[in-house]
C-alpha cells in the first residue's frame, strides 16, 4: 500500500509559509508516514528553495498521485492565478491573501473527495484574505464550512520528547477559544465540556495507535487516552470559596464522560495539572479557555506545537504560528512546527 | 557586620514545613546571607532531624541575636505551648493550627521590633488554624493585620537558572488573585494595575541590586527592571475583538507607569509574554489572575517557586507549596522551595 498523500498549503506567499515547508522538507520525519506534496504556485515555491539555498528541485505536479517520497524533489500542484508570485515579502496585500485561499479550497475538495489522506495548512494573513474578499476568521472557520460542519473544536498537540514524558504526546482541546475572557463563563456547559472530552479521546485513540510502538516500549499501552479536565477557578474553586463551576458544571460533565467509558479525571487545579501532564499523567487535557492551555503549551515547546481541527470529516493539522511578516523571507523561521504539523497529519491518515 | 537574622516559622507540625526546613540546612546558600534560625518548637525540629537522618545538632537559643551560621547547628527559638509536639503527623489538629499561629506571631513581633531581617514562613494548614480559632484566609491576611497593612500583594518568583535566563531571576505580581475568575473583572482597574507594577519595580530593584554581580557578568546590570503586562483576553483582545479591557483599562495603565518612570511594556499576549520572560526579555510579569502566573512559575519551577508577600513594613517569603499531608513525615518532600525562600529573604533583607 501507497503512503497517504499529505497536501500542504503554501499559505499566504509574503508570510513565512514557503520557507518552512522547503526547510522542513530535508527532515526524514515528513515522509515517514506519507507522501506530502505542496498546494500552491510553484515560482513562490522555487524562490524559498533559492531563499534557503537548498538542493532541492521543484517539480510541478497535475494530480496528487504523482507525488513521491523522495527528499530531493518537492511536488508542487499548482493553485490560483500567477498573482501569487508577485506578492512582495512582508506586506498585507489581498493577493497573497487570495493566493493562501484558493490553496486551501482546492486542497480541502480534493481532501473531502478522498485524493488526499490529510491536509497540513500553512499560515495565512486574515487582513489579507478579507482584503481578498474573504472575510473568514481564519483556516478553520473556512474549513468547517467546506466540510458542511458546526461543531468544530481547536486541538494544540505537542508530540512525545525529553519534556513531555507522555509516549503519545500532549494534546489540549479547548471548551471556548477566540473570545473575551468575559464571556467564557455564558459559553460553558456540562454538554460542551463533555463534547471536548470525546473529541480529545477520540483524536488521541488515533494517536496512540500510531506511536503504539514506543508507548508499548514504554510500558503505558493503555488504549485509552488520560484525560484532565482543568478547574476554571484557583485552586480548582477551593471547595466553593472562588466559584462553582467546578461543582455545577465541570465535575458533572466528568462524571458524565465517565460513565460514556471515558478515562477522565477533574476538575484539577491548573496550575499543577499542567506539570503533571507535563510529567506523563495524562494524554490529554480539556482547558475551559485558550490561555489556559496556551499559556502551558507554548512554554512547553512553542516552535514544535501543532494545531489540530478537531470534528471535520478530513484529517487537518497547521502550523500553530502565523505568517510572522517581522521574520519572513529572511531565512530564519523556525521549520520545527511544520515538520511536526506534517508528521502528525500522516499519523491521523494512517489511523482514520 | 554582622548577616541579617532570617526567623523560619516552623508552620504547621503536622506537614512537610519542619523536614523541608531541617532539609534545606545543608544548603550553604541559606546561610550565604544570612544567619537562619527556627522559630518552632525544638522537639519537632528534633523529630524532624532524626526522620532525615541528618548530622545535626538542634539548639534552644533565648533569642535571635544568638543564631550562629553553622551548618551543623539549627537553633530553635521556642514559641507556644509543648502541645505542638504532640500532634500526630498528616492529620488536621487543632494543635497544629496553634502552633503555627504561635510561631508566625512571634516570628512577626521580631520582624516588626527590628530583631529579625526577614520572616520565611513553611507551611500551615488553614482548616487546622480555623478549628484553633483563627479564621484567617493564610498566612498573609494574618501579617497584613498584624502589620496594620491594607495594600498588599502575593509575588511568585523563580531565580536565574538554565531555564530561567534574566540574571535576576522572575517575578510575577497578580492584580488579583484568590477569587473567582468570573470576579477579576470588577477587580481590575488602572489604579490596581499601575500599583503592582510599581510593587514588582520596587522588590526587583532590591532583587538586581542584590545579584547585581551575576547581572553585570551578563551583561544586563541595567537598574531598571523590565516589566512586562499581561492582557487579560486571548491574543490580547485581537484589536478589540475579544475584549475591550486591554484598551480601556491595561494600556491606560502601562502609560500611566511609563510616565512614573518604570520601564514598563505591555500589555501582550499572555502565552508568548511568559516566553519571552523565561528567555530573559524581563524581569517581572503583572498577571491579571491567579493561574495566568501561576500555570507559568509552576511548569517553570514548581518546586524551587517562593512566594514574596510585597506592601509589608517587614521582609516575608515563603514556600510556593502546602502542607502536603499526602506525604509529609516520609522523608520524601522537596527543599528546593525553602532553600529559595531562605535565600530571597535574605536578598531582600540585605538590599532594604
Amino acid at each position: 500500500m501507497l503512503a497517504p498523500c499529505i497536501a500542504i498549503t503554501m499559505g499566504d506567499p509574503s508570510g513565512v509559509g514557503p520557507e518552512t515547508i522547503v526547510g522542513a522538507w530535508s527532515d526524514p520525519e515528513i515522509r515517514r508516514v506519507g507522501r506530502p506534496f505542496v498546494v500552491g504556485h510553484p515560482a513562490v515555491i522555487r524562490r524559498a528553495v533559492e531563499l534557503l539555498c537548498l538542493p532541492l528541485e521543484v517539480v510541478e505536479i497535475e494530480s496528487p498521485s504523482e507525488a513521491a517520497a523522495n527528499c530531493r524533489l518537492v511536488p508542487v500542484l499548482r493553485s490560483g492565478s500567477d498573482e501569487a508570485a508577485l506578492v512582495p515579502p512582508c506586506a498585507i496585500d489581498p493577493r497573497g491573501g487570495q493566493a493562501a485561499y484558493d490553496a486551501l479550497l482546492l486542497a480541502a475538495r480534493m481532501a473531502l473527495a478522498g485524493e488526499v489522506a490529510a491536509i497540513v495548512t500553512a499560515p495565512l494573513h486574515k487582513a489579507a484574505l478579507w482584503q481578498a474578499g474573504h472575510p473568514y476568521p481564519g483556516h478553520t472557520e473556512l474549513l468547517a464550512e467546506l466540510c458542511g460542519v458546526r461543531d468544530f473544536a481547536m486541538m494544540l498537540y505537542l508530540g512525545h520528547d525529553a519534556q513531555i514524558r507522555g509516549p503519545s504526546g500532549l494534546a489540549v482541546v479547548h471548551v471556548t477559544l477566540h473570545m473575551a475572557l468575559r464571556e467564557v463563563f455564558e459559553h460553558l456547559s456540562i454538554a460542551e465540556i463533555v463534547a471536548k472530552a470525546q473529541l480529545a479521546d477520540r483524536v488521541m485513540r488515533r494517536l496512540m495507535r500510531g506511536t503504539v510502538g514506543e508507548a508499548a516500549a514504554a510500558g503505558t499501552s493503555n488504549s485509552r487516552p488520560r484525560i484532565g479536565v482543568c478547574a476554571l477557578n484557583p485552586h480548582a474553586g477551593e471547595e466553593g470559596l472562588f466559584g462553582d463551576e467546578e461543582t455545577r458544571l465541570i465535575l458533572p460533565a466528568v462524571v458524565q464522560a465517565q460513565a460514556a467509558g471515558l478515562d477522565v479525571q477533574g476538575p484539577f487545579p491548573t496550575d499543577t495539572l499542567m506539570v503533571r501532564a507535563r510529567d506523563g499523567q495524562f494524554d490529554a487535557i480539556v482547558a475551559m479557555y485558550h490561555d489556559q492551555g496556551h499559556i502551558a503549551l507554548k512554554l512547553l515547546g512553542m516552535h514544535r506545537a501543532v494545531n489540530v481541527t478537531l470534528g471535520l470529516p478530513i484529517v487537518r493539522t497547521s502550523v500553530a504560528h502565523g505568517t510572522a511578516f517581522d521574520l519572513a523571507w529572511q531565512g530564519r523561521a523556525e521549520t520545527s512546527s511544520m515538520v511536526e504539523a506534517v508528521r502528525v497529519a500522516g499519523l491521523l491518515a494512517q489511523q482514520r
